[in-house]
Protein backbone atom coordinates (compact mmCIF):
# COMPACT_ATOMS: atom_id res chain seq x y z
CA UNK A 1 0.00 0.00 0.00
CA UNK A 2 1.68 3.08 -1.65
CA UNK A 3 -0.95 5.44 0.85
CA UNK A 4 -0.98 5.63 4.35
CA UNK A 5 -4.50 5.08 6.23
CA UNK A 6 -4.65 7.10 9.81
CA UNK A 7 -6.36 3.87 11.49
CA UNK A 8 -4.60 1.13 9.45
CA UNK A 9 -0.94 0.01 11.03
CA UNK A 10 0.09 -2.70 9.22
CA UNK A 11 -2.06 -3.14 5.77
CA UNK A 12 -1.33 -7.04 5.34
CA UNK A 13 -2.48 -8.16 8.66
CA UNK A 14 -5.09 -5.51 9.27
CA UNK A 15 -6.56 -7.12 6.04
CA UNK A 16 -6.19 -10.63 6.95
CA UNK A 17 -8.57 -10.30 9.94
CA UNK A 18 -11.39 -9.78 8.52
CA UNK A 19 -13.74 -12.45 7.27
CA UNK A 20 -17.59 -11.20 6.89
CA UNK A 21 -18.50 -9.85 3.77
CA UNK A 22 -21.13 -8.96 1.49
CA UNK A 23 -21.10 -9.15 -2.40
CA UNK A 24 -22.29 -6.15 -4.04
CA UNK A 25 -23.27 -5.61 -7.29
CA UNK A 26 -22.90 -1.74 -8.39
CA UNK A 27 -26.60 -0.11 -9.75
CA UNK A 28 -26.29 2.13 -12.35
CA UNK A 29 -28.20 4.69 -10.41
CA UNK A 30 -25.20 4.98 -8.51
CA UNK A 31 -22.51 5.86 -10.97
CA UNK A 32 -22.53 9.79 -11.82
CA UNK A 33 -21.39 12.53 -14.26
CA UNK A 34 -17.99 12.18 -13.84
CA UNK A 35 -18.39 8.82 -15.57
CA UNK A 36 -17.85 6.48 -12.34
CA UNK A 37 -19.00 5.56 -9.15
CA UNK A 38 -20.61 8.43 -7.48
CA UNK A 39 -18.51 9.28 -3.99
CA UNK A 40 -21.55 8.74 -1.90
CA UNK A 41 -21.89 5.44 -3.08
CA UNK A 42 -19.31 3.52 -0.82
CA UNK A 43 -20.76 4.39 1.89
CA UNK A 44 -24.25 2.93 0.82
CA UNK A 45 -22.34 -0.37 0.39
CA UNK A 46 -20.67 0.12 3.59
CA UNK A 47 -24.02 0.68 5.64
CA UNK A 48 -25.25 -2.00 3.69
CA UNK A 49 -22.43 -5.00 4.29
CA UNK A 50 -22.43 -3.32 8.30
CA UNK A 51 -25.90 -3.91 8.51
CA UNK A 52 -25.81 -7.80 7.37
CA UNK A 53 -22.89 -7.75 10.21
CA UNK A 54 -24.85 -6.57 12.66
CA UNK A 55 -27.81 -9.23 11.99
CA UNK A 56 -25.40 -12.35 11.80
CA UNK A 57 -24.09 -10.74 14.99
CA UNK A 58 -27.78 -10.52 16.84
CA UNK A 59 -27.29 -6.64 17.41
CA UNK A 60 -29.56 -5.46 14.58
CA UNK A 61 -32.92 -7.92 14.55
CA UNK A 62 -36.36 -7.17 14.14
CA UNK A 63 -36.77 -7.82 17.50
CA UNK A 64 -33.65 -6.07 18.95
CA UNK A 65 -34.10 -3.05 17.45
CA UNK A 66 -37.24 -2.79 19.52
CA UNK A 67 -35.05 -2.03 22.51
CA UNK A 68 -31.50 -1.06 21.24
CA UNK A 69 -30.34 0.46 18.11
CA UNK A 70 -26.73 1.17 17.20
CA UNK A 71 -26.20 4.72 15.68
CA UNK A 72 -23.37 5.50 13.50
CA UNK A 73 -21.14 8.04 15.45
CA UNK A 74 -18.98 8.89 12.66
CA UNK A 75 -18.04 7.08 9.16
CA UNK A 76 -15.09 7.48 6.70
CA UNK A 77 -13.82 6.02 3.53
CA UNK A 78 -11.02 5.77 1.38
CA UNK A 79 -11.02 5.57 -2.23
CA UNK A 80 -7.99 3.68 -3.27
CA UNK A 81 -9.11 2.25 -7.20
CA UNK A 82 -11.58 4.47 -9.40
CA UNK A 83 -15.23 2.16 -9.48
CA UNK A 84 -17.25 1.61 -12.49
CA UNK A 85 -21.06 0.12 -13.29
CA UNK A 86 -20.51 -3.21 -13.69
CA UNK A 87 -18.13 -3.80 -11.05
CA UNK A 88 -18.91 -6.55 -8.11
CA UNK A 89 -16.94 -6.09 -4.90
CA UNK A 90 -16.33 -7.40 -1.90
CA UNK A 91 -17.24 -5.70 1.44
CA UNK A 92 -15.35 -7.15 4.03
CA UNK A 93 -16.87 -5.69 7.44
CA UNK A 94 -14.80 -6.99 11.24
CA UNK A 95 -14.99 -4.77 14.60
CA UNK A 96 -11.75 -3.75 15.28
CA UNK A 97 -12.90 -3.15 19.00
CA UNK A 98 -15.66 -3.10 21.11
CA UNK A 99 -16.26 -0.87 24.11
CA UNK A 100 -19.04 -0.66 26.86
CA UNK A 101 -21.70 0.38 24.53
CA UNK A 102 -20.15 1.68 21.38
CA UNK A 103 -18.13 -0.54 18.47
CA UNK A 104 -15.20 0.61 16.36
CA UNK A 105 -16.60 -1.08 12.76
CA UNK A 106 -13.83 -1.69 9.87
CA UNK A 107 -14.58 -1.41 6.90
CA UNK A 108 -12.29 -3.06 3.66
CA UNK A 109 -13.67 -3.56 -0.38
CA UNK A 110 -11.76 -5.97 -2.68
CA UNK A 111 -12.62 -5.72 -6.58
CA UNK A 112 -12.85 -8.41 -8.74
CA UNK A 113 -9.10 -8.65 -9.32
CA UNK A 114 -8.94 -8.94 -5.24
CA UNK A 115 -7.35 -5.69 -5.33
CA UNK A 116 -8.47 -3.39 -2.14
CA UNK A 117 -10.40 -0.73 -3.92
CA UNK A 118 -11.88 0.64 -0.60
CA UNK A 119 -11.10 0.80 3.01
CA UNK A 120 -13.23 2.52 5.95
CA UNK A 121 -13.83 2.76 9.38
CA UNK A 122 -16.65 4.20 11.82
CA UNK A 123 -17.61 4.58 15.30
CA UNK A 124 -21.63 3.01 16.38
CA UNK A 125 -22.83 3.61 19.71
CA UNK A 126 -25.67 1.31 21.08
CA UNK A 127 -28.98 3.18 22.24
CA UNK A 128 -31.89 2.65 24.45
CA UNK A 129 -34.63 3.18 22.06
CA UNK A 130 -36.45 4.47 25.22
CA UNK A 131 -34.16 6.17 26.78
CA UNK A 132 -31.99 7.55 23.82
CA UNK A 133 -28.71 7.30 26.00
CA UNK A 134 -26.24 4.52 25.36
CA UNK A 135 -26.83 0.98 26.73
CA UNK A 136 -24.76 -1.37 27.29
CA UNK A 137 -23.75 -4.68 25.09
CA UNK A 138 -24.47 -7.75 27.40
CA UNK A 139 -21.06 -10.13 28.01
CA UNK A 140 -22.74 -12.68 25.67
CA UNK A 141 -22.94 -10.12 22.30
CA UNK A 142 -19.66 -8.85 23.49
CA UNK A 143 -18.36 -12.02 22.79
CA UNK A 144 -20.55 -12.61 19.28
CA UNK A 145 -19.14 -9.47 18.22
CA UNK A 146 -15.89 -10.46 18.33
CA UNK A 147 -16.19 -13.99 17.50
CA UNK B 1 -47.37 19.45 -26.93
CA UNK B 2 -46.43 17.61 -29.52
CA UNK B 3 -46.21 14.19 -27.37
CA UNK B 4 -49.51 12.55 -26.29
CA UNK B 5 -49.83 11.95 -22.91
CA UNK B 6 -52.81 9.53 -21.76
CA UNK B 7 -53.93 11.28 -18.53
CA UNK B 8 -53.51 14.56 -20.41
CA UNK B 9 -56.40 15.91 -22.08
CA UNK B 10 -55.73 19.17 -23.04
CA UNK B 11 -52.40 20.43 -21.71
CA UNK B 12 -52.87 23.40 -21.42
CA UNK B 13 -55.92 23.45 -19.30
CA UNK B 14 -54.35 21.14 -17.44
CA UNK B 15 -51.22 22.80 -17.13
CA UNK B 16 -53.75 25.61 -15.48
CA UNK B 17 -55.20 23.80 -12.97
CA UNK B 18 -51.53 23.49 -10.74
CA UNK B 19 -50.83 25.78 -7.97
CA UNK B 20 -49.20 23.83 -5.56
CA UNK B 21 -45.41 23.54 -6.17
CA UNK B 22 -42.16 23.13 -4.40
CA UNK B 23 -38.52 23.96 -5.98
CA UNK B 24 -36.02 21.39 -6.40
CA UNK B 25 -32.23 21.93 -7.08
CA UNK B 26 -30.62 18.48 -8.83
CA UNK B 27 -28.07 17.00 -6.66
CA UNK B 28 -24.75 15.97 -8.05
CA UNK B 29 -25.76 12.57 -6.92
CA UNK B 30 -28.92 12.49 -9.15
CA UNK B 31 -26.83 12.65 -12.25
CA UNK B 32 -25.61 9.29 -13.66
CA UNK B 33 -22.75 8.59 -16.33
CA UNK B 34 -24.81 9.15 -19.29
CA UNK B 35 -24.32 12.97 -17.91
CA UNK B 36 -27.70 14.02 -17.27
CA UNK B 37 -29.73 13.47 -14.43
CA UNK B 38 -30.42 9.36 -13.81
CA UNK B 39 -34.02 8.66 -15.02
CA UNK B 40 -34.66 7.39 -11.38
CA UNK B 41 -34.89 11.20 -10.11
CA UNK B 42 -37.74 12.39 -11.18
CA UNK B 43 -39.57 9.90 -8.82
CA UNK B 44 -37.53 11.62 -5.88
CA UNK B 45 -38.93 14.95 -7.01
CA UNK B 46 -42.47 13.72 -7.42
CA UNK B 47 -42.29 12.12 -4.00
CA UNK B 48 -41.03 15.46 -2.71
CA UNK B 49 -43.56 17.56 -4.15
CA UNK B 50 -46.16 14.85 -3.48
CA UNK B 51 -45.62 14.58 0.62
CA UNK B 52 -45.40 18.34 0.65
CA UNK B 53 -48.62 18.87 -1.10
CA UNK B 54 -50.44 15.86 1.45
CA UNK B 55 -48.50 17.68 4.11
CA UNK B 56 -50.10 20.80 3.42
CA UNK B 57 -53.40 19.27 2.77
CA UNK B 58 -53.48 17.79 6.38
CA UNK B 59 -53.16 13.88 5.09
CA UNK B 60 -49.59 13.18 5.83
CA UNK B 61 -48.66 14.76 9.08
CA UNK B 62 -47.25 13.82 11.92
CA UNK B 63 -49.99 12.91 13.62
CA UNK B 64 -51.94 11.50 10.95
CA UNK B 65 -49.47 8.90 9.55
CA UNK B 66 -50.15 7.20 13.12
CA UNK B 67 -53.88 6.08 11.68
CA UNK B 68 -53.66 6.29 8.26
CA UNK B 69 -51.06 6.50 5.24
CA UNK B 70 -51.52 7.28 1.93
CA UNK B 71 -49.89 4.59 -0.11
CA UNK B 72 -48.81 4.49 -3.79
CA UNK B 73 -50.22 2.27 -6.04
CA UNK B 74 -48.93 3.01 -9.10
CA UNK B 75 -46.38 6.12 -10.65
CA UNK B 76 -45.64 7.19 -14.19
CA UNK B 77 -43.50 9.88 -15.16
CA UNK B 78 -43.09 11.11 -19.26
CA UNK B 79 -39.72 12.44 -19.27
CA UNK B 80 -40.07 15.83 -21.96
CA UNK B 81 -36.63 16.74 -21.76
CA UNK B 82 -33.34 16.17 -20.68
CA UNK B 83 -32.13 17.39 -17.20
CA UNK B 84 -28.95 18.47 -16.06
CA UNK B 85 -26.99 18.99 -13.18
CA UNK B 86 -27.51 22.70 -12.17
CA UNK B 87 -31.07 22.82 -12.75
CA UNK B 88 -33.58 24.31 -10.48
CA UNK B 89 -37.46 22.95 -10.80
CA UNK B 90 -40.27 23.74 -9.78
CA UNK B 91 -42.33 20.73 -9.03
CA UNK B 92 -46.42 21.14 -9.63
CA UNK B 93 -48.97 18.20 -7.52
CA UNK B 94 -52.67 18.63 -7.67
CA UNK B 95 -54.96 16.23 -6.86
CA UNK B 96 -56.46 14.92 -10.11
CA UNK B 97 -59.38 13.21 -8.78
CA UNK B 98 -60.50 11.81 -5.18
CA UNK B 99 -62.43 8.59 -4.50
CA UNK B 100 -63.90 7.22 -1.63
CA UNK B 101 -60.18 6.38 -0.51
CA UNK B 102 -57.83 7.30 -3.33
CA UNK B 103 -56.53 9.98 -4.93
CA UNK B 104 -55.29 10.68 -8.35
CA UNK B 105 -52.45 13.14 -8.18
CA UNK B 106 -50.71 14.58 -10.97
CA UNK B 107 -47.59 16.20 -11.50
CA UNK B 108 -45.94 18.67 -14.01
CA UNK B 109 -42.43 19.45 -13.53
CA UNK B 110 -40.89 23.32 -15.44
CA UNK B 111 -37.68 24.16 -15.90
CA UNK B 112 -36.25 27.50 -15.29
CA UNK B 113 -37.02 29.02 -18.42
CA UNK B 114 -40.67 27.68 -17.42
CA UNK B 115 -40.55 25.22 -20.01
CA UNK B 116 -42.62 21.74 -19.14
CA UNK B 117 -39.69 19.25 -18.70
CA UNK B 118 -42.01 16.32 -16.69
CA UNK B 119 -45.20 15.11 -16.59
CA UNK B 120 -46.51 12.49 -14.26
CA UNK B 121 -49.36 10.98 -12.29
CA UNK B 122 -49.86 8.28 -9.70
CA UNK B 123 -52.47 6.65 -7.65
CA UNK B 124 -52.81 7.04 -4.01
CA UNK B 125 -54.64 4.36 -1.18
CA UNK B 126 -55.39 5.73 1.96
CA UNK B 127 -54.59 2.61 4.26
CA UNK B 128 -55.69 2.06 7.59
CA UNK B 129 -52.33 1.65 9.83
CA UNK B 130 -53.62 -0.71 12.33
CA UNK B 131 -56.01 -2.98 9.74
CA UNK B 132 -54.24 -2.70 6.68
CA UNK B 133 -57.23 -1.72 4.62
CA UNK B 134 -58.33 1.20 2.84
CA UNK B 135 -59.84 4.39 5.12
CA UNK B 136 -62.00 6.53 3.87
CA UNK B 137 -61.32 10.38 3.77
CA UNK B 138 -63.29 12.22 5.59
CA UNK B 139 -65.28 15.24 3.95
CA UNK B 140 -63.24 17.55 5.17
CA UNK B 141 -60.12 16.07 4.18
CA UNK B 142 -61.73 15.62 0.50
CA UNK B 143 -62.43 19.46 0.36
CA UNK B 144 -58.76 19.89 1.40
CA UNK B 145 -57.58 18.07 -0.92
CA UNK B 146 -59.46 19.31 -3.87
CA UNK B 147 -59.46 23.37 -2.21
CA UNK C 1 -54.68 -10.78 -10.25
CA UNK C 2 -56.90 -8.73 -8.97
CA UNK C 3 -55.97 -5.31 -10.42
CA UNK C 4 -56.74 -4.49 -13.68
CA UNK C 5 -53.20 -2.97 -15.10
CA UNK C 6 -53.35 -0.81 -18.62
CA UNK C 7 -50.67 -2.44 -20.26
CA UNK C 8 -51.50 -6.16 -19.10
CA UNK C 9 -54.07 -7.94 -21.40
CA UNK C 10 -53.52 -11.54 -19.89
CA UNK C 11 -51.38 -11.71 -16.66
CA UNK C 12 -50.38 -15.15 -17.01
CA UNK C 13 -49.69 -14.65 -20.61
CA UNK C 14 -48.16 -11.83 -20.20
CA UNK C 15 -46.02 -13.41 -17.21
CA UNK C 16 -44.65 -16.25 -19.09
CA UNK C 17 -43.35 -14.17 -21.85
CA UNK C 18 -40.53 -12.94 -19.69
CA UNK C 19 -37.57 -15.12 -19.94
CA UNK C 20 -34.77 -12.48 -18.60
CA UNK C 21 -34.49 -11.24 -15.15
CA UNK C 22 -31.79 -9.97 -12.80
CA UNK C 23 -31.61 -10.30 -9.04
CA UNK C 24 -32.08 -7.67 -6.89
CA UNK C 25 -31.16 -7.38 -3.28
CA UNK C 26 -32.42 -4.09 -1.32
CA UNK C 27 -30.22 -1.95 0.09
CA UNK C 28 -31.02 -0.88 3.51
CA UNK C 29 -30.58 2.96 2.12
CA UNK C 30 -33.45 1.99 0.10
CA UNK C 31 -36.07 1.77 2.84
CA UNK C 32 -37.46 4.88 4.21
CA UNK C 33 -39.16 6.51 7.20
CA UNK C 34 -42.84 4.61 6.79
CA UNK C 35 -40.32 1.79 7.04
CA UNK C 36 -40.71 -0.44 4.06
CA UNK C 37 -38.89 0.32 0.70
CA UNK C 38 -38.86 3.61 -0.53
CA UNK C 39 -41.46 4.30 -3.72
CA UNK C 40 -38.88 5.15 -5.83
CA UNK C 41 -36.88 2.35 -5.09
CA UNK C 42 -38.20 -0.08 -8.09
CA UNK C 43 -37.13 2.39 -10.52
CA UNK C 44 -33.70 2.00 -9.61
CA UNK C 45 -34.37 -1.85 -9.96
CA UNK C 46 -36.17 -1.62 -13.29
CA UNK C 47 -33.18 0.50 -14.47
CA UNK C 48 -30.68 -1.85 -13.52
CA UNK C 49 -32.56 -4.72 -14.92
CA UNK C 50 -32.89 -2.97 -18.18
CA UNK C 51 -29.45 -1.74 -18.48
CA UNK C 52 -28.48 -5.04 -18.10
CA UNK C 53 -31.25 -6.67 -20.62
CA UNK C 54 -30.04 -3.78 -23.35
CA UNK C 55 -26.34 -4.81 -22.45
CA UNK C 56 -27.24 -8.47 -23.43
CA UNK C 57 -29.13 -7.47 -26.38
CA UNK C 58 -26.38 -5.70 -27.33
CA UNK C 59 -27.47 -2.22 -27.91
CA UNK C 60 -25.92 -0.90 -24.86
CA UNK C 61 -22.09 -1.91 -24.62
CA UNK C 62 -19.02 0.59 -24.02
CA UNK C 63 -18.75 0.42 -28.00
CA UNK C 64 -22.54 1.56 -28.87
CA UNK C 65 -22.85 4.28 -26.60
CA UNK C 66 -20.33 6.13 -28.52
CA UNK C 67 -22.74 6.30 -31.67
CA UNK C 68 -26.28 5.95 -30.23
CA UNK C 69 -27.97 5.72 -26.53
CA UNK C 70 -31.44 4.64 -25.69
CA UNK C 71 -33.15 7.27 -23.83
CA UNK C 72 -36.15 6.69 -21.59
CA UNK C 73 -39.51 8.59 -22.79
CA UNK C 74 -41.48 7.23 -20.17
CA UNK C 75 -41.76 5.18 -17.25
CA UNK C 76 -44.35 3.21 -15.23
CA UNK C 77 -44.60 1.19 -12.22
CA UNK C 78 -47.78 -0.54 -10.11
CA UNK C 79 -46.80 -1.86 -6.98
CA UNK C 80 -48.60 -4.92 -6.11
CA UNK C 81 -47.28 -5.91 -2.94
CA UNK C 82 -45.00 -4.12 0.23
CA UNK C 83 -41.34 -4.59 -0.24
CA UNK C 84 -39.27 -4.65 2.88
CA UNK C 85 -35.60 -4.63 4.05
CA UNK C 86 -33.89 -8.01 3.29
CA UNK C 87 -36.26 -8.61 0.54
CA UNK C 88 -34.61 -10.51 -2.61
CA UNK C 89 -36.67 -9.87 -5.80
CA UNK C 90 -36.04 -11.11 -9.22
CA UNK C 91 -36.83 -8.14 -11.76
CA UNK C 92 -37.66 -9.52 -15.80
CA UNK C 93 -37.92 -7.56 -18.58
CA UNK C 94 -38.89 -8.42 -21.96
CA UNK C 95 -39.06 -6.05 -25.17
CA UNK C 96 -42.87 -5.75 -25.41
CA UNK C 97 -42.59 -4.69 -29.10
CA UNK C 98 -39.91 -3.07 -30.93
CA UNK C 99 -40.32 -0.22 -33.90
CA UNK C 100 -37.71 1.37 -36.18
CA UNK C 101 -36.09 3.85 -33.14
CA UNK C 102 -38.25 2.85 -30.30
CA UNK C 103 -38.39 0.32 -27.48
CA UNK C 104 -41.52 -0.76 -25.28
CA UNK C 105 -39.90 -2.79 -22.57
CA UNK C 106 -42.17 -4.61 -19.71
CA UNK C 107 -41.00 -5.21 -16.09
CA UNK C 108 -42.21 -7.81 -13.64
CA UNK C 109 -40.62 -7.92 -10.21
CA UNK C 110 -41.06 -11.34 -8.24
CA UNK C 111 -40.38 -11.68 -4.64
CA UNK C 112 -38.85 -14.66 -2.76
CA UNK C 113 -41.94 -16.71 -3.21
CA UNK C 114 -42.47 -16.14 -6.92
CA UNK C 115 -45.77 -13.81 -5.95
CA UNK C 116 -45.59 -10.98 -8.34
CA UNK C 117 -44.50 -7.36 -6.47
CA UNK C 118 -44.23 -4.91 -9.17
CA UNK C 119 -44.63 -5.00 -12.93
CA UNK C 120 -44.04 -1.91 -14.67
CA UNK C 121 -43.28 -0.32 -18.44
CA UNK C 122 -41.34 1.63 -20.28
CA UNK C 123 -40.70 3.37 -23.93
CA UNK C 124 -37.10 3.99 -25.05
CA UNK C 125 -35.97 5.84 -27.98
CA UNK C 126 -32.37 4.85 -29.58
CA UNK C 127 -31.01 8.48 -29.90
CA UNK C 128 -27.77 9.24 -32.16
CA UNK C 129 -25.17 10.48 -29.92
CA UNK C 130 -23.91 13.45 -32.13
CA UNK C 131 -27.57 14.60 -34.21
CA UNK C 132 -29.76 14.01 -31.17
CA UNK C 133 -32.31 12.90 -33.49
CA UNK C 134 -33.87 9.29 -33.11
CA UNK C 135 -31.80 6.39 -34.51
CA UNK C 136 -32.95 3.51 -36.26
CA UNK C 137 -32.00 0.13 -35.09
CA UNK C 138 -30.43 -2.39 -38.06
CA UNK C 139 -32.79 -5.29 -38.53
CA UNK C 140 -30.20 -7.51 -36.42
CA UNK C 141 -30.84 -5.37 -33.57
CA UNK C 142 -33.84 -5.86 -33.95
CA UNK C 143 -34.02 -9.75 -33.98
CA UNK C 144 -31.75 -9.72 -31.35
CA UNK C 145 -34.21 -7.42 -29.23
CA UNK C 146 -36.91 -9.70 -29.91
CA UNK C 147 -34.99 -12.57 -29.68
CA UNK D 1 -18.57 20.73 22.22
CA UNK D 2 -18.66 17.67 24.24
CA UNK D 3 -17.25 15.37 21.46
CA UNK D 4 -13.54 15.31 20.30
CA UNK D 5 -13.27 15.39 16.84
CA UNK D 6 -9.43 14.31 15.44
CA UNK D 7 -9.55 17.29 12.53
CA UNK D 8 -10.69 20.12 14.79
CA UNK D 9 -8.30 21.97 17.14
CA UNK D 10 -10.95 24.38 18.36
CA UNK D 11 -14.37 24.32 17.46
CA UNK D 12 -15.05 27.96 17.92
CA UNK D 13 -12.18 29.20 15.67
CA UNK D 14 -13.11 26.02 13.28
CA UNK D 15 -16.27 27.26 12.49
CA UNK D 16 -15.63 30.96 12.61
CA UNK D 17 -13.41 30.35 9.36
CA UNK D 18 -16.90 29.62 7.38
CA UNK D 19 -18.17 32.04 5.22
CA UNK D 20 -19.30 29.33 1.91
CA UNK D 21 -22.27 27.91 2.33
CA UNK D 22 -25.36 25.93 0.52
CA UNK D 23 -28.70 25.35 2.24
CA UNK D 24 -30.08 21.97 1.60
CA UNK D 25 -33.46 20.53 2.36
CA UNK D 26 -33.75 17.23 3.41
CA UNK D 27 -35.63 14.59 0.53
CA UNK D 28 -38.34 12.01 1.91
CA UNK D 29 -36.31 9.36 -0.63
CA UNK D 30 -33.15 10.28 2.07
CA UNK D 31 -34.93 8.53 5.10
CA UNK D 32 -34.67 5.42 5.93
CA UNK D 33 -36.54 2.59 8.43
CA UNK D 34 -35.01 3.59 11.35
CA UNK D 35 -37.12 7.21 10.85
CA UNK D 36 -34.56 9.65 10.88
CA UNK D 37 -32.36 10.81 7.65
CA UNK D 38 -30.11 7.43 6.39
CA UNK D 39 -26.46 7.60 7.51
CA UNK D 40 -25.04 8.06 4.25
CA UNK D 41 -27.60 11.28 2.52
CA UNK D 42 -25.00 13.65 4.46
CA UNK D 43 -22.14 12.79 1.98
CA UNK D 44 -24.79 13.76 -0.46
CA UNK D 45 -24.97 16.84 1.29
CA UNK D 46 -21.42 17.27 1.44
CA UNK D 47 -20.89 16.40 -2.35
CA UNK D 48 -23.29 19.20 -3.27
CA UNK D 49 -21.57 21.89 -0.78
CA UNK D 50 -18.19 20.77 -2.38
CA UNK D 51 -19.05 21.12 -6.30
CA UNK D 52 -21.05 24.40 -5.67
CA UNK D 53 -17.81 25.98 -3.47
CA UNK D 54 -15.34 24.01 -6.14
CA UNK D 55 -17.64 25.88 -8.75
CA UNK D 56 -17.43 29.35 -7.39
CA UNK D 57 -13.77 28.61 -7.07
CA UNK D 58 -13.42 27.76 -10.56
CA UNK D 59 -12.23 24.77 -10.27
CA UNK D 60 -14.94 22.87 -11.24
CA UNK D 61 -16.28 24.69 -14.58
CA UNK D 62 -18.24 22.52 -17.74
CA UNK D 63 -14.47 24.23 -18.83
CA UNK D 64 -11.94 23.40 -16.45
CA UNK D 65 -13.39 19.41 -16.05
CA UNK D 66 -12.40 18.90 -20.13
CA UNK D 67 -8.90 18.90 -18.48
CA UNK D 68 -8.50 18.38 -14.81
CA UNK D 69 -11.05 17.13 -12.43
CA UNK D 70 -10.68 16.96 -8.40
CA UNK D 71 -10.82 13.49 -7.62
CA UNK D 72 -11.86 12.38 -3.79
CA UNK D 73 -9.11 10.69 -2.23
CA UNK D 74 -11.18 10.48 1.36
CA UNK D 75 -14.27 11.33 3.39
CA UNK D 76 -15.15 11.23 6.80
CA UNK D 77 -18.51 12.72 8.88
CA UNK D 78 -19.34 13.01 12.20
CA UNK D 79 -23.43 13.28 13.06
CA UNK D 80 -23.33 15.08 16.06
CA UNK D 81 -27.69 15.20 16.07
CA UNK D 82 -30.19 13.11 14.55
CA UNK D 83 -31.32 14.75 11.36
CA UNK D 84 -35.24 14.18 10.43
CA UNK D 85 -37.03 14.67 7.16
CA UNK D 86 -38.38 18.09 7.16
CA UNK D 87 -34.91 19.88 8.44
CA UNK D 88 -33.44 22.31 6.60
CA UNK D 89 -29.41 22.43 7.07
CA UNK D 90 -26.99 24.81 6.29
CA UNK D 91 -23.95 22.80 4.55
CA UNK D 92 -20.70 25.18 4.98
CA UNK D 93 -17.45 24.03 3.00
CA UNK D 94 -13.36 26.03 3.62
CA UNK D 95 -10.55 24.50 2.01
CA UNK D 96 -8.65 24.18 5.33
CA UNK D 97 -5.44 23.79 3.16
CA UNK D 98 -3.87 23.77 -0.24
CA UNK D 99 -0.84 21.89 -1.51
CA UNK D 100 0.74 21.74 -4.58
CA UNK D 101 -2.33 19.64 -6.44
CA UNK D 102 -4.71 18.62 -3.51
CA UNK D 103 -6.78 20.37 -1.15
CA UNK D 104 -8.08 19.26 2.13
CA UNK D 105 -12.11 20.54 2.13
CA UNK D 106 -13.90 20.75 5.71
CA UNK D 107 -17.63 20.93 6.03
CA UNK D 108 -19.54 22.38 8.65
CA UNK D 109 -23.70 21.08 8.82
CA UNK D 110 -25.89 23.56 10.66
CA UNK D 111 -29.37 23.15 11.58
CA UNK D 112 -32.30 25.47 11.83
CA UNK D 113 -31.35 26.52 14.97
CA UNK D 114 -27.84 27.27 14.06
CA UNK D 115 -26.72 24.04 16.01
CA UNK D 116 -23.79 22.08 14.85
CA UNK D 117 -25.48 18.54 13.36
CA UNK D 118 -22.52 17.31 11.31
CA UNK D 119 -19.07 17.92 10.89
CA UNK D 120 -16.92 16.30 7.96
CA UNK D 121 -13.65 16.56 5.74
CA UNK D 122 -12.36 14.85 3.12
CA UNK D 123 -8.79 15.01 0.73
CA UNK D 124 -9.34 15.96 -3.01
CA UNK D 125 -6.38 15.50 -5.26
CA UNK D 126 -6.78 17.68 -8.35
CA UNK D 127 -6.18 15.03 -11.86
CA UNK D 128 -5.27 15.40 -15.46
CA UNK D 129 -8.08 13.84 -17.42
CA UNK D 130 -5.84 12.76 -20.10
CA UNK D 131 -2.80 11.46 -18.26
CA UNK D 132 -4.48 10.71 -14.71
CA UNK D 133 -1.77 11.67 -12.53
CA UNK D 134 -2.05 14.89 -10.71
CA UNK D 135 -2.19 18.34 -11.82
CA UNK D 136 -0.41 21.27 -10.34
CA UNK D 137 -3.17 23.99 -9.29
CA UNK D 138 -2.13 27.49 -10.92
CA UNK D 139 -1.32 30.30 -7.91
CA UNK D 140 -4.39 32.01 -9.44
CA UNK D 141 -6.40 28.71 -8.55
CA UNK D 142 -4.74 28.51 -5.15
CA UNK D 143 -5.93 32.32 -4.30
CA UNK D 144 -8.96 31.64 -5.04
CA UNK D 145 -9.64 28.64 -3.39
CA UNK D 146 -8.14 30.53 -0.65
CA UNK D 147 -10.20 33.72 -0.49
Amino acid sequence: MQKKISYIEDFESWKNEFTFYTEIKIRFSETDMIGHVNNVSPFIYFEQARIEFMMEKGIFTEKSIQTTIPIVADLQCDYLEQLYFGNVLKIYVKANSVGNSSLDIHYLGLNEEGKPCLTGRGRLVNIDVKSGTPAKFTEEERQRILS
